[in-house]
C-alpha cells in the first residue's frame, strides 16, 4: 500500500537534542570533579534519571532536576548552592536555545509535504516541544502534532484511531528503533530509521529484539523521498 | 442547541490541585523563613513562577525549579543544599501523591457519560496530567483527553477542529474563568463556572472583562446534568 501519512519524531530526527544533553552533561562533570574528583558522575546521573523517570517523565526539565538531585546526593550535601544555581541556568538554557535543524531536513519535509501528510509525533515535555516546534520554522508543513508521554505500541494506536490513519499506509521516521521503529512495526505501520550521532542509553535495542522487516535505515534525511516511493 | 459534548477541566474541577502547591508553598515560606526572616517570601516565588513561564510553562516540576531559584536568590546563595533536598523532595511528593477526586465528580461523570461525550481538556505537565487520570480511575469515562499547553481561543478551535465538536454543542466545565470559561465563550462554545475554594492569583479576571452570556455559575459538579438540561 502506497505511504498516505508519514510521522517524523523531533528530537535528534529533525533537530539537535541529545548534542545538548552531552554538552551539558560534560558541563556538569567539570563542576562535580571539583568535588568529588574520583565518583563516577555519569554513571549515577544515569541511575539517577531512570530512577526519577515514572515520577517525572522525559526533557530538559527532568533533566536539570536530576543534574540537582545528583550534585547534591554525591557532595553529601556539602555543594554549594551556587554551583546549584549554575545548574539551574544550564537547564534554562537548554530550553531557550534556538531549534537547529538536521541537514537536509526542510528541503526534504516541503518535498514530501505535497503528496502525503505529515504528522510530528514526539515524546518529552509538552511545552518545550511545542516551543521548539514554533521556533523551527516547520509547523505549517506539520498537518498535526501528537506529544506522547511514552512511545509504545498501544500509544501509536492511540495516535492511528484518533486521526483516522490506517497503519498499513503509514511510516514512522525517527533516529530511535526502541521508539520509533519497533512499536511501530509492532502495530502495523512501516518505517524508517535514520541513525543520529549520539544514541541515548535508554532508547538502544538488542539486534536480536529488531523487527526482521517493515523497516529499513537510511543515513540522511535527503535519501527518504526515494524511499518512500520504492516502499 | 442541546449539548452534545462536555469539556472538564482537571485540576480543581476534578481533582484538588491548587490546595497542594498552597501547602507546599507554606512549607516553603516556613524553610526559607529561617534564613531570611523579613524577606516576603510568597512576593518572590509568585514573581519568579511569572518569569519563568515562558520558558517552563505550568505544573509541578516548573514550579519545583522556581522555589529552588527563589531560595537560591532570597539567601544570596547561602542556604545549604540540604534545603534544596528538601525542596526537590516535596517537588516529588506532590508528583506521586494519590489524585484525589472532588466530592461528586465520579457521581456526576458516570451520569453524563450515557448521554455525552466527555472531553478532559487540561493544561500543565503532559506526563504529570497522565498519571493523575490514570491514578484518578476516571480514565473510561472519557472519550478523549486533550492537554493544552495553554487554554486561549485558538487553542480551544483547535480542539474543535481535531476533534469535529461543533462549538455551538459544546459546553466547557471548569474552576478557572480565565482558562475554561473566557476563551471558550469567545469561540462560540459555552461554559459552567465551578470556583474551588483557592485561586491562584495568575487565573483571576476583572468582573468587567466576563462575557455577558454564554456561561453560568454553579456551586458543585452535582448540579451540572440539571444545568445541562436547561441550557
Amino acid at each position: 500500500m502506497a505511504v498516505r501519512v508519514v510521522g517524523f519524531d523531533g528530537d535528534d530526527t529533525l533537530w539537535h537534542s541529545e548534542t545538548r544533553f552531552h554538552v551539558t552533561q560534560g558541563e556538569f562533570r567539570d563542576l562535580l570533579k571539583r568535588h568529588v574528583p574520583d565518583a563516577d558522575i555519569d554513571a549515577r546521573l544515569a541511575e539517577m534519571e531512570m530512577a526519577n523517570l515514572s515520577i517525572y517523565g522525559y526533557g530538559v526539565k527532568s533533566f536539570t532536576l536530576s543534574m540537582l538531585e545528583t550534585a547534591i546526593e554525591l557532595t553529601g550535601a556539602r555543594i554549594p548552592a551556587s554551583d546549584l544555581e549554575v545548574i539551574l541556568g544550564w537547564g534554562k538554557r537548554m530550553l531557550m536555545q534556538p531549534t537547529e535543524l538536521l541537514p537536509g531536513v526542510e528541503e526534504t519535509l516541503r518535498l514530501l509535504a505535497t503528496g502525503h501528510d505529515l504528522v510530528l509525533i514526539t515524546k518529552g515535555d509538552l511545552f518545550d516541544q511545542e516551543s521548539k516546534l514554533a521556533r523551527s520554522g516547520l509547523g505549517d508543513l506539520f498537518l498535526g502534532v501528537e506529544i506522547l508521554s511514552e512511545k509504545n505500541t498501544d500509544t501509536y494506536r492511540g495516535v492511528f484511531r484518533r486521526r483516522g490513519i490506517d497503519p498499513a499506509g503509514f511510516v514512522m521516521v525517527g533516529n530511535s528503533l526502541r521508539s520509533d521503529v519497533v512499536p511501530v512495526v509492532a502495530a502495523g505501520g512501516r518505517a524508517v530509521h535514520i541513525p543520529y550521532e549520539v544514541t541515548w542509553e535508554h532508547e538502544r535495542v538488542p539486534e536480536d529484539q529488531l523487527p526482521t522487516d517493515g523497516w529499513l535505515r537510511i543515513e540522511r534525511i535527503a535519501e527518504l523521498p526515494e524511499v518512500l516511493e520504492s516502499l
